[in-house]
């Protein structure tokens, strides 16, 4: 414990030295989206608390901070992957700033996310305390799971299985420790498909006027899926390793007027996990241009960029990755008419 | 949905007029504390998940920053209540400035932390998926309760019961539906105690090397048992509206060096939950300066200040609450030497 306490207070350290301050125009959080439920399983806790009664699920937690110096730039939305929350894209584990602060710092308006039943948008514990009173059988209890370290090691490509390393990959094992925290459980296997994350960007993106979805992982096929529920206020899509894309044979009008990215990292042939999935990805961005939408799959090693696990926002050479996708953002999506 | 969707941006809308832009100097996020715990049943997903390896749990996640002008201001470290997160103290329900921010635009570095088991900061799932697997008895599921609408509404005393108001009421109702969002469950019941928040803020106020611990509600003990642990870095106690306050018999040599506030709001009178409570703490107060204690316990209609409910950060007069606070940290607790 002080070993962990005295590494993250010096990795702070490094990063105070130089940087000016930011100045933000303003900043806050809100939730989007969100369902009344009645339950009379709210608490299994004998007295204290009421078991019948109303909650609200569904919502998705948003924080935002818009820089003074945005003009007219699109503001981002982070949107992060499995068994992770907002925090995916901070402070990274070795204490280097995350993409959320480096964004701010090139002018743009972050907005990042928990997703529904996540991090600080709520889930619904009613089937536990039914179960835990016999009212639901033990096998219908919610589908939950959390990533353990040694199997979430391959899936995040730190090497090709644990604890072996790839030679060239760029996350900050040494601070392995502290990522390992980011990690909660995810039930988003309990929830209704599509996730109810999806309609609730859809309504970010309505009420934003106009925003990038950028998500990761789990979370990659989100943005599409948003924009299927509807286009307005969605002004680039980008999926960072998607654990899917939309199938070739799906609706390409969504996406005719949104510029399209799809980015792999690094060290992705021979993975089991990844292979297939940047080969679908590939099947789509082919048949999504071939009905006339603008997208683009880039694998970052074919620009130069090497080593890069699926942790590309916390990775050493993450404000390398920020940078070229801002690039891509800048040239592909441009800024607000 | 779309009701929501309007009121919220008019809401933010109205917000947005004449602010400077805010001066961060730093800001951030990390853990501290946690535990690894191995476990056979981290998934109930077939195939996907595996459910055999290592997690860490009881880690809190921290958020900060810090103002370009925070000169030797003692940093404020913000501990939410039961069955909500750390968005307690960001914008209000209606859309308003949360104490997060408006602390900053006075000059003081704010860390809002989310508890062990709660929001960002990860739970254990594993008995649920035990449970599920027919590896534990139903009845041993965790102790888990969400906070209905209907039965929160006299502990946060919005009125004396569903659904009446007290006539100088100041909580913002006509944006319950935005509050009740930021309800999620709350497994403080399946803890060990203390909290594992207690020794986690133990640690964060060492590092900090001097912060004043301001806890609401569930968390109002935390500071008293964190000091009790160490006092290391704890310059300052604010327990507002505590659950408890430390036993009069308890020992009260870690808080001889410590200011100590108790602040509870208004409407308490006659409330079976409240009453009670505060008394206890009046009893506490007592004892503490019988033992040489610097420790205050006002309840604020007292100062001329009315109709607060137990969610004083979120209330109409939240700001004004918050310069009464400042006031007292500025006269008790006063700057770093």
């Amino acid at each position: 414990m002080l070993a962990a306490l005295f590494f993250a207070s010096t990795a702070l350290a490094a990063d105070d030295a130089p940087l000016p301050p930011l100045s933000i125009a303003s900043q806050g959080s809100f939730f989007v989206g969100g369902r009344e439920v009645s339950s009379t399983t709210l608490s299994s806790v004998p007295k204290q608390h009421v078991p019948t009664g109303t909650i609200t699920v569904d919502q998705m937690y948003v924080h935002y901070e818009v820089p003074a110096d945005a003009g007219n730039r699109y503001p981002l939305t982070l949107i992060h992957g499995c068994c992770l929350t907002g925090k995916t894209w901070e402070t990274t584990p070795d204490g280097r700033m995350g993409w959320d602060e480096y964004f701010l710092r090139k002018g743009y308006p972050v907005y990042v996310i928990d997703q529904a039943a996540r991090g600080r948008s709520a889930f619904d514990p009613s089937s536990i305390n039914a179960a835990k009173a016999g009212k639901l059988k033990p096998g219908e209890l919610p589908l939950v799971f959390s990533a353990g370290h040694e199997a979430a090691w391959s899936v995040f490509r730190f090497g090709p299985k644990y604890p072996d390393v790839f030679p060239n990959m760029q996350f900050p094992l040494e601070a392995q420790g502290e990522f390992w925290k980011q990690i909660v459980p995810d039930w988003s296997d309990a929830l209704a498909t599509p996730n109810p994350t999806v309609p609730d960007l859809a309504l970010l993106a309505a009420r934003l006027n106009g925003t990038i979805l950028i998500g990761h992982s789990q979370s990659g096929i989100y943005p599409f899926q948003a924009a299927a529920i509807g286009t307005l206020g969605i002004a680039g899509i980008v999926a960072l390793e998607p654990g899917e894309c939309p199938a070739t044979g799906s609706d390409m009008r969504p996406f005719a007027k949104i510029p399209v990215l799809v980015l792999f990292g690094d060290n992705i042939k021979g993975s089991p996990r990844w292979a297939p999935r940047l080969k679908q990805c590939r099947a789509f961005v082919h048949a999504a241009n071939i009905a006339g939408v603008n997208a683009e799959l880039i694998v970052l090693p074919e620009v130069g960029i090497h080593g890069n696990s699926h942790l590309m926002m916390q990775d050493k050479n993450n404000l390398q990755v920020a940078d070229w996708l801002l690039d891509w953002i800048a040239q592909h999506v441009g800024e607000k008419k």
